[in-house]
């Protein structure tokens, strides 16, 4: 008896990694922590609003959002950041409610310069407040019409590359300008972010950890079809929002095989969620992998203090406790409680503190995860056909109705 | 040749009904909608307070912050509510900081009286500002250890009772009381759950829906793991997160065979996830659910201004379009993307205004069809051994510490 097999089942490490090599030459993302700053930095030193409304939808605003959310409270920020980016009538006017529109800074982004929703506010922006080269900047691809009408206003404009996609431009000027605006650090962000870079295509660390993790995700991608991000902080929630997006519109896609893939993204906060998803985590189908994301330091020594509550005495083992030794206990409990089960695949990620290059390390981790699962699974990681053929019924609805 | 066989996938409507009316005696939630909500109104006109502080975690806030959020734009509030929920020590800083202490009403909220985050919170609180029966009031079972301090203490109480879960106690104190005291209609609230108890019970039209969906859903669970609620209001937002701890925490269980059980919810707003979740629901793998939830009367007439943009002429389709009109197209235009694709299950609620009545039926709707889907799966709808068994390790974990 004789046997022989090609049972390749999935492409090699070295392979993969060739792949990416080859994709780092005209996919923009990989190259921007390798940035020159310098122009946002001077644009965001001549900036005396003290509110600053983006006006953005998606890839324009997740990025920022996540990144602004997670420093905001750590940081002596002196201007405010605000996002305008649904067509919720009641959302817009209470939003617009809380801002003083006549001396606030306008950053309007649209990577096409055409995006419905965020003409639209900016239309009706228009309709509340002057608009010139004084209270407006924006940002989005050189040839756009949006740039035409800038180019006409002698509005300031700062580019999107064209080959870096809405939910990987967060570390381009759709991130980088409104951040640095506010007082964030943006060299230190992109900082964090090249650490990472350096230490994937090195194939150090960061390299191991993600083929690791991505060819697990994408060869039990069957059976555990759902990816939770469990984040250990309140200030994580616009970091779970940006992941969703990242992983969602990145591998729900239809392979070269016309199979339809796709790992389903879930964003869920400790300890809240520890009141509800997790007990769908413990109990449920084994159809979801967890990944932990917790916070070292929290640099706030608020603690739980020695208040004798008569009936409530159980409680004392508390006293002294701070609230960040309390909030990583819940997460390390968690974590046991799922490793006690022994068939639920679990990772944990750990920032050091409440920082840029934390933050922008998480991110841009995840950025690189995304396009290695992409790789694996045969897709294209960087369109978005099933987002643009909503865009066209649209636009078809509002034609038969004229 | 003979044949014969048992094949009874499924329980009948009949039998379903009974055991739904069986449970109905035991289970608290169903009768919330014919209580007598007086003693609730008469304290909440006693309150002089702006500042309404809710302190609780999980079932205690989600089901009030889901109606508060909906409505809180579209009402006349005078006194604004605050949730204090999590351990996060900068998020407890940073709330704490828009709130006048001295001057506000503290809500303390925990079923079991013992719930380490509440309780946590409550003593770093009285750390702050003195806290006595002008200041506090208290939710809680009526033999808990907190309501025994707050006997002792003289401070003003009001019951959850032992037969109504968190997740599903909204209808009770633990959403009446603190929405009554900031000037929510809580008799509205009654009668939208009451509509549709009643139209269940009768076996009318929410009868007849929701064991429809309930039968799809627990029929194809393994096929469609996942059910989607996609909410066309940023309104809504609050509502999708307790909609997720309700679903996930309900359902996620081991069946009466231990096998496990688990349809995973995922709660996304459009249009803003229309720019990112969209495209994993059109191109990806056919593993979910979509519910469309439409407001058809937003009662803001902002419109998109005719406002003339040299270079975006191509946009100046929008002008004279009113938002409410834009993101009801876009719900439209999603519908019509899912629907055309023909493999997708959808169904569609469409709330008719931002109302008391609305949000209360599609809360109580939700909650009879997490019961019926309970009981399909041969589950224990109500209680939660997972999320006890977290607790028990972060006890153990303090103990191991001292």
């Amino acid at each position: 008896m004789r046997y022989k097999d090609n049972y390749n089942p999935t492409i090699s490490d070295e392979v993969l990694f060739d792949e990416i090599l080859k994709e780092k030459e005209h996919i923009g993302y990989y190259n921007l922590v390798n940035q020159d700053t310098s122009h946002f930095k001077e644009y965001a030193k001549s900036v005396q609003h003290k509110d600053i409304v983006v006006i953005g939808i998606g890839g324009s605003t997740l990025g920022t959002y996540a990144i602004y959310k997670f420093l905001k409270h750590s940081k002596n920020l002196e201007k405010k950041l605000y996002f305008l980016e649904t067509t919720d009538p009641i959302d817009i006017e209470s939003k617009l409610n809380g801002i003083d529109l006549e001396t606030a800074l306008f950053i309007v982004i649209s990577k096409s310069g055409t995006t419905i929703e965020t003409l639209s506010i900016f239309k009706y922006i228009h309709s509340l407040v002057k608009i010139d080269k004084n209270n407006t900047v924006i940002i989005t691809e050189n040839d756009s019409k949006l740039n035409h009408y800038a180019k006409i206003n002698d509005i300031q404009t700062f580019e999107i590359p064209k080959n870096v996609g809405g939910r990987f431009s967060v570390f381009s000027a759709v991130g980088l300008l409104p951040l640095a605006v506010v007082g964030i650090d943006i060299d230190a962000l992109l900082r964090g972010a090249k650490r990472v870079s350096d230490s994937f295509f090195s194939k150090g660390e960061e390299y191991k950890n993600i083929l690791k993790k991505a060819r697990f995700f994408v060869e039990y991608k069957n059976r555990f079809n759902i990816n939770v991000v469990f984040s250990y902080s309140a200030r994580l929630e616009g970091f779970n929002k940006w992941y969703i997006q990242l992983w969602g519109e990145s591998l729900g896609k239809v392979d070269i095989n016309t199979t339809r893939q796709g790992l389903t993204p879930i964003g869920i906060i400790g300890p809240v969620d520890q009141h509800s998803f997790l007990q769908l985590i413990i109990e449920g189908k084994r159809d979801k992998t967890v990944t932990v994301v917790k916070v070292d330091d929290f640099d706030k020594n608020l603690k739980i203090p020695t208040v004798h509550l008569e009936g409530l005495e159980e409680l004392e083992y508390l006293h002294g406790v701070e609230f960040s030794t309390l909030i990583n206990m819940q997460a390390d409990a968690t974590i046991e409680a799922i490793n006690d089960l022994g068939d639920i695949p679990c990772d944990v990620i750990t920032l050091e503190s409440v920082s840029e290059e934390s933050i922008s390390s998480l991110m841009y981790g995840y950025e690189l995860l995304t396009s290695v699962c992409g790789k694996f699974m045969y897709i294209d990681t960087y369109n978005q056909p099933g987002v643009e053929s909503g865009k066209i019924i649209l636009k078809k609805k509002f034609e038969q109705k004229k």
